[in-house]
């Protein structure tokens, strides 16, 4: 119930249409209703162009379709991660116009391409392993409604490489940086930018790496001050975020 | 606001007596002044002879006197927890019937002493050395209410120690074990009743007990499937849910 | 041999039935037999509505089976953990009234449904990967004979759920609370009611959250007083001790 | 050497005033001369109202005063962090205008007071216990032209405080939240808001909060996709990249 | 060289027969000879009654092979761990004798039985699963020469089995006590006994067993004196140090 | 109660002259009272020249004094670990026979002088900051009877020196090494001598040394057999088995 | 660009066959151009004899043979690390020359043989386990131009056979010392050479090993001041960086 | 016992000067004295240049002296690590010419400064705080006689200015990166270079730094090949192996 439906339950209460004690009954549950309310605020605010996610992973293509099915009779587009070319083709029954991303495990639907970022969002990974979880960051910031500029490879132990693609990623808004092994980049492309740079450690590596722990403890004692970090492998939660930060207000 | 008050209100809006956009902005706060509402009455329940507490940690005598005073206004009892006997100097003067725990280093005024357990509260401890851990789950049951058994310095590597006891232990209604080191006790003692107990690993021990780690890794793999853990060194916890579960309904 | 055989016992001595030489040796074995009473005395306990339970993980179907069988001439209820329908099939050999519960991955048969708890124990997960966890608790708080409430999905970052449900939990009088990931949710819950809670870990996650360790911690670290924790992925154990807590004396 | 140098150079060897060789050996210093530049443009980035900052930690106040005074000659502002009483009063020897947080144990110079935020930096933190580092973080933001909102002491074991707070933080552009132990604050706070969620762990808390382990995977493992995170205490870092986020452009 | 050799040696370079150099070169290599002797000497000791050792992991059944060859020419007895039914079946074609024990996973020929403990060596262990470690120490302790008392499925959650088997460990010279979960066992024998207790704590377990972790670091931190302890599932181990300790001399 | 008496009272039994009530009594505590005999038996057995021994870490010297005079009056022996000069002063007031180890910080009283050991052991140590924790283990070996070798500062990094102190250590019945840093002596000397080796890790080290960690893992590693290992710094410990190892029969 | 290409570019300038503004054009860019420079010189240093290297782990065949197909338009020598024989078959089609190592999954092309190395690099190996890595160092090592000497199963555990393989590596420049479990055997040798030692933990264990986790450790807190570490099963690290150590000037 | 001696013994053998008894028992010593022939050698390898070095930590300003007196009546140079002022001026006594370095807390005697490297070794410090383990390893570099370049505060954060400073180091022969925090720098050096690169990570930082294991981790998993590391503050060794990897042959 939002402010308009309170305003006329108290108008037939007024009126005598609705007594005092259904009234009250109604109305003790508002509390949650309101947040219900709030929860609609929000469903709406994202609705402004962030699509709904289903988070693939786990879930049965069945099951990602039913949930897609509903999310799409409300809204435009439609993001699932951690997914699978087989329920690619089963969202494609529901939404012939639906896209794959294989390398970010993505599939997107984008009937709204309104730009809703001011600036770029720049996703840069070290190495070429580091690319799956730089494209899920690539692609949910891109279904977002942002512009995306990609700098891929460029990992600090060849460092004229970084140098050599600086121009892409000087002018962006926000920097999304995944780096596995020991997670240097971050730091390395925070202290050449004055924009925040979200980091996000892969569990690419082996050994002492732990599945992604020295790329992380790496990335939270970056000695830039401009880094912040996400969960190890969260290339969506990287995109999300950028694309909160080069949201027009 | 409660039912009652808000009752009132739609009936002041039928009346006619406050009008509709005055009732709707009110009620638009409303979630949080319910919720308001359930704080009192949470801290009711509480005032059911069970005292505020105050962690004494990280404060002085003086900010904890303060709040003391402002608790012993509203409650008949008083609980300070991690404190010294230089703050219990200073709260005797507010409370000149305050005593003072050294071993659980803690201060009580029980004006309300009401008893709330329906049965016993027993508090086990491994070693001498965990005795002040067990003595501040001791002296919260005491304090909320209940009658506590204290079987002190019955570790594992001399079990007959423990059968030895028994009788002190086993009819209590829930039972707090206490132990470092290996943090065996709770396992052994879980086996041999079958009441609720709560483990509290401590961090005695030296090496390879890592303060504590060792304990509480041996206590949350407990073979024994009637024991839960609470935090290294939480005694004050472990009194509370031991009250919490012995409280009467 | 319990206290009646013991008397006995001693009047066939007095009685001179039984010479002084064969009594002794009898009673030489008395401290393990005593004890052997004392289990026979907990399985008695045990029996009052509490089902033997089968640890599945591990066994044979067949060796499962026999376990079983055996309970079931002594026993009315029974429930296996961590096991499989191909177990279930097998089982129903012996007891066509068993049921299976594909979530929890359980078997129980409950003949005697006779309500050994005073309240109702709610079981309440943060996320739908953490449900089969929390069907664990709550089949196994069933089997032994209390009434259980669920609130599933009602993870904190969309706390207006949790609101939205507080009347399925607050007059609980024992709350199992099952979150992966942070493991938030059960400080949240604490904080909301004055019953005891038992926080259960998942292993859900993935990267920082380490197989389950990272809410481990957190619920360790709960501010609220409530909370007790016990093993990662342990809904079984979490069932077991909200029974106990709820258990009617 | 800036674009116009470069073109003045090459305009001498046109003309033939600098030899070829000379302007090669000039030239093939360039890289790292540009780079100089590029560091004189991001210290002109950083002068448009954001202060040079001092770690005052492990330096002399005799040391830190030679870096202020080099500081203010070139910049209206200033900030040292981690430092302490002492080394204010040998500041306000240079700077009287300068100001004391002893909370955030930092010290600021701020003569260029322009609004350099297009929205509120909220600052949030769990237990009073963390206010030092919430405070480092809104002394921050404060110092680099935000207009800052402190929400204290709303940890989620009384989440009716946090919904109390909420207008106080709702409009937020970006929100820092702070809090140790369990560290649960900042999804519960994410999952309330659709801006940018920076959230510190602290090293408050005992036993298995490990210094701020439990703190820090908890955020890591956030279930609210706008959750980034900083180091353990790290309350300088996150109103840094807060004020970045913030930045009017 | 040994002893003889060497004065042979000299021997003849009193008599002239062998020249300074020749001798000088062939005792410049003597230390790692006179090792080699060592090592001979060493055999020799190991030969009387202990069998080499094959650690199966990780060699194919012809590897495996070939060294029981190689080891049955010069000793009467062979081993081999971690190995698998078809291995035994290829060993089977050189020592039609071999017996296979397939809990413990090992193959074992024992053609000299002379009993070389002069007491007895107890095996416990906790639960079920840790059987098969649990069989590879007592396997390995046969194999070599000792009597061995199995006392199996005796955890410390129901204490009364463990003291209803105490005949069959007190009179043991050594125990070996193997347990996963918390480990706890090793504390409660060792303070039963007064001989050396060697524990072996096991991977079983989930969640906060971390793979044994917590069972390891429960033992490492007994309360009980007599308790050392051997890496996570090294049954052989404790069998091989429990021979050592047990041997007559 | 014993055998005997057990027998006894049954005789009273028969002859009426104890009723069947009053022996039915008795006899229930006799399980316990029975582990009480066993109690007595372990005490006798470790009086046989084993000293009690008071660990004084966290004891006054007037609280050791006390239990000291208690030993004394029972035991020709008595040892105290993890104590000071003061303490030694306050003992020798009781006891003026007394000696004080400093390295080992240990206290004994060695009236008996019996030699219960068949064999000597062997103390090693890797570095001269590892010898108070071999000397703790060595004035436990002592105190309990036996000959102690000490073989000190031959870490693996000179090889030599272990190889040139051979004779001193291989003839020993048990072995005690003692290390830090990498803890790699043990698998050295195991692989040198066919007896059991306890190895003792030490806190000494820094950096990646994790306060013994890293020779802790290491010893748990060791690829030779004959190898246990005992608590971080358990000096004691170690001498305490090694001395049940060599105990005569 | 190099020295070179930047001279005649400036001629170009001063005889106004380029005029300033598309000069100034070029050279804005030069400053990665001639860190591009760098590059190249980087290269040709690397062609040196030094093998373009292609880590195949996580590349399909087909991949990897395109990069290979381009490098070695280039280059003499190839190098193909963590591979398998499907993909040395593809090779082949390109450089009938190409080797295959099947221990150390590696391939090599090495048309230039020319030797670079001053010395000889010593390559030891602890147990036969730790052979597939130590044969990634050594293949490594040969293919860029040293001469190798291989010293494999010399485990401390029989430090004899060390010992009487003293001659295989006493002479080296330096020495790769491969090892897990315990990972003893790089601070043996360390103390028996003056020359560089390159330690590399292998994740060969189980247990408390943790996956090379004790080895790295171990290595790390070496006594010998030779010794330094490269990531765990890192074979390829250690042979590139003994071979620059072993680099003739 | 060297070669000469051993031929000169069995002359006096052949030549009937000494017996064979006599010179069979003095052998059978050889293998340990020769062992110490080899320790001579070693001494006298380290001799040429390299300086008797003694670890300060633990040991009182005394025993520092005697073993200074020692090593000086043997040896022209001296190195002291991990010491004080205090300890400065008892050595002045012995060695007025002795040199005291306050940041890499070292004494330093080099009476013999032969130059024993044939290149420079470079050693590069991220920040400022990382200054005293640079200073430990440069002094330790110098006193071993080699040429020493120091580029400190160079951090990955600002990477011009370490391209700035590259003429400084890119001519080394070897270099050594000392860094805390996030220890990326050796991964950026490594990529620069074509030589041996030691990083060193130090316990700079605070939160999860963890004391220096970030910075650890990070290094070992750098993804540039020529890296090896030493332990935490580890500045000694790493200055020790670049000399060693410097020295002329």
């Amino acid at each position: 119930m939002n402010r308009d439906g309170l305003k006329k339950l108290l108008e037939e209460v007024r009126a005598g249409r609705i007594d005092v004690d259904e009234a009250t009954r109604r109305l003790a549950r508002l509390p949650f209703e309101d947040i219900e309310v709030a929860r609609v605020d929000h469903h709406r605010e994202l609705r402004l162009g962030f699509p709904e996610v289903i988070l693939g992973q786990g879930k049965t293509a069945e099951q990602i379709a039913q949930i897609a099915e509903r999310i799409l009779t409300e809204s435009s587009n439609l993001l699932v991660s951690r997914t699978t070319e087989e329920v690619f083709r089963r969202i494609c029954e529901l939404a012939p116009d639906a896209e794959f991303h294989p390398q970010a495990r993505m599939i997107s639907v984008q009937r709204d391409r309104t730009e809703r970022g001011y600036g770029t969002i720049a996703v840069i990974s070290a190495g070429t392993s580091d690319i799956p979880i730089a494209e899920e960051a690539a692609v949910t910031a891109t279904a977002m409604g942002n512009r995306v500029s990609r700098v891929y490879d460029v990992g600090v132990a060849g460092i004229h490489r970084l140098f050599g693609a600086r121009q892409d990623f000087e002018s962006a808004r926000v920097i999304v940086v995944v780096a596995g092994m020991e997670g240097a980049l971050p730091s390395v492309v925070g202290g050449m930018v004055s924009v925040p740079v979200i980091a996000v450690p892969t569990s690419i590596g082996y050994g002492a790496s732990f599945d992604g722990l020295a790329a992380l403890l790496g990335m939270l004692n970056s000695c830039a001050s401009n880094v912040t970090v996400v969960n190890i492998d969260n290339g969506f939660g990287a995109g999300f975020v950028a694309s909160l930060i080069n949201r027009k207000r």
